[in-house]
């Protein structure tokens, strides 16, 4: 058996978007597989983090299915560690054995380096519409979204309440200031 | 024996005031005892959390014992966990059998549903005044402040110099900027 | 105000026994108030640790209760920290400001000599029999236990059905040996 | 759209085994997709958990793959937390949404069921040999041991060296004694 | 034997720089050794914490052996606790005993008061200069900063990539906001 | 600047013995300096670990000023990590840059091995003596056991109270089984 060549792709989907998909595209090409691994696993019903770990996998596997892929993309949650150093062996630790991360953020980048793993940079297309962070803005802010994200993941978040959740927290965070009181 | 219902107040205490009280109040008409879940207990001389939990504990038995209430009303300090959706497990681990959770707090209300928890929404007074964000700052701005909290707890915060923590606390921060360097 | 006297009662209190008793009843003459301090309050379902820090304060407030000791002696769950040098310090932070540590623990002395906390050593008494690891055995094994404990705890320790998860947990470890397979 | 419904198969896959495989067929009997929660996932090198949560994905895959079940079964990877009444909730917290926990532990089903959460009790079969804990001795003793798992997954084992690693940590083990001295 | 006299300094050491050494020779004016203290050992590659804790112990070195001081003073990392009342116990739990702790951050001080460990407290001298944060800044913003802290470290820094790599991560923050998201 | 090239020993010095001493000497004579990785820094007043990090430092260092080492020899203590295969990330997070990993432990070799870091592999002489686990049981045996470690650290030992303090622990332990109940 040769075993099959991999490509990690690493995020936190909230949600998945069309900046992903590219990315997840560009992978499929050069390699056998790709592994999308789930950075903050742990965080959710926070304002950069709603969704849990669980509802991610869930959100990426019905694009996977739509797509049929799911025998050639896996899904993994990695909880976060409080030390930068030590993240990429905790990467390693938690998905089947892969030959290049995938990224456009300098900071992966480097830390996956300082363990000789490969890596591949890549440059991010229309990265101000294709982010987590402006589409969670949008939609606390009560714009159009969805063009933004694939069709297929939508009844997943519209039944998990994405959209409301997120203008839950929004709300509660200005009512409180940066503190979280209660 | 017939279980007593019970009713979960959390909140950080930090300090207990006067809104604190309203609700602990309107939990006792309906419910044979009160939890007061101490939250983000492992903080401690920090600008939102200055009091240590044991101090908070003190606090709010004063307040208790000077209303007779010792008998009624039970505190259990709860560490924070740093996953919201788990975060209402470990409230139920720590604190004796309860019947439903009372908060205003949407966040609080919304994972204590994740788990089939009952809830009472609670409209919250006079949120302005009776917050502990406010009361902090107007400490460390040399405001009046006594008027929001029990007068039974002034003795526990001057023993422990609460006053004197905040403002050291507060200079501490402004001297440094965001970043506690040292 | 002259600040009351209090004591500190460390143990894990699975269940409550009469050796508990008999320290707490020498505290309260020497003391005004006593601190219950529930250690390993992280723990429960486990052979050690059957009940949760919960349980574990409901049934030592029934106790309180029928002594009519509520405005005298609190409860205080303690999550272990692995750094048996830094423990003494969390109790410090978890309790309110106490005086004496009373314990019959030669390492729980040590560990608080280390930071010059004044300590009470006690002999126990009749440890083989007054001891949690042994009511624990009786129970798994179906002997008596009952004349061990308070008879005021007996109805809490029913309705959470202790008897009955010592003897599910002592089978399934039986059935597995050492290790947790599942 | 409908919802799909989904068993969780909770195990330590140490390695995956024909006792598992079975189960996994009972839960594809009765529910739309089945996930199987790699339980320990922060655990690798020990002789309980020598492969990592990686590994382990990777060989559940193998077999996923030759069986064509990629698109109705999926892997997740849970971290230990070492708070037993919690840990039903970081199930949910990774996990896609469930109907039913199947399982023959006792511990795991009375913790879900704490939480309310459905469980369906299973009589397991074939326990003293379908169990990872007596084909991991079979190897520390150089017993055969290939029939007791699916075929599918040996290459991947072979590739990792699992029987290699079992045989270093033994002999490591016995070396050393319980104390892991270095 | 007489025990030898120890003093501690407290910082993170990002980097080491002329204020620290201006402390460093005051301690060793009065005590026999000192016990360079690098906090926040876990963090690396942030802001705020650049360096890994190994590289800063390899700055130091560099610093103490162009002085000829690596018999009087020694680094010891200390990770940080998330509990402000319990980390002088971790202090006292990572270093060889001393007698005073030496520092002007009056919240640092305050903690050790806490558990009555005798303090010194320094005025720092132009600590807008002389202050780790307004090195960083300069760096990012391509200011000199090398006047600023002793020349011995300048080769551990040049090799370790610490201009760059503060660089890096300005950049890579000032790209994505508040939110670190990829 | 050549960088001096470094080794690194791991262990967790309880105490250091002869056994440790032939393994620096072997490494002092292949590289400039060796770094010595003081493990489990967490733990202490334990039947395997008594003494603190801090503890082991003071200990380490009288050994090497004895033997005019302190410019070539720099101890660091390592707290665990519950992951075995990002533990060797740590180390390398906590120490200044090193070439090789010296040891004679077969775990820890295979741990480094997987991330590429070269390791040399030792034999260790007289094992069964010169090992911190039959050291600490001759003490708490009551037989003579200074034979086995260098004349040096005898000092500290004393003076921290080691002999005593592992008796303590050992006879704490007969009185209370397997279960640490207080």
């Amino acid at each position: 058996m040769t075993r099959k060549s991999r490509g990690v792709l690493v995020g936190r989907f909230q949600p998945l978007h069309n900046g992903h998909v590219h990315v997840l595209e560009r992978i499929l090409e050069g390699e056998d597989e790709a592994i999308i691994a789930i950075g903050s696993a742990q965080e959710s019903f926070t304002l950069d983090n709603p969704l849990t770990a669980g509802e991610r996998i869930e959100m990426v596997r019905a694009f996977l299915e739509e797509r049929s892929l799911l025998d050639r993309v896996l899904t993994v949650p990695i909880p976060d560690i409080e030390e930068n150093l030590v993240w990429p062996a905790r990467v390693k630790e938690y998905t089947p054995v892969f030959d290049r991360v995938y990224s456009g953020n300098s900071l992966v980048l480097n830390l996956f380096r300082s363990f000789e793993i490969p890596i591949v940079k890549l440059d991010l297309i229309r990265r101000d519409e294709y982010e987590g962070t402006s589409i969670r803005n949008r939609i606390a802010n009560g714009k159009k979204w969805q063009q933004l994200v694939p069709v297929s993941i939508l009844p997943v978040l519209k039944r998990v309440g994405f959209s409301k959740r997120i203008k839950m927290l929004s709300s509660w965070h200005k009512e409180r200031g940066t503190d979280d009181e209660n």
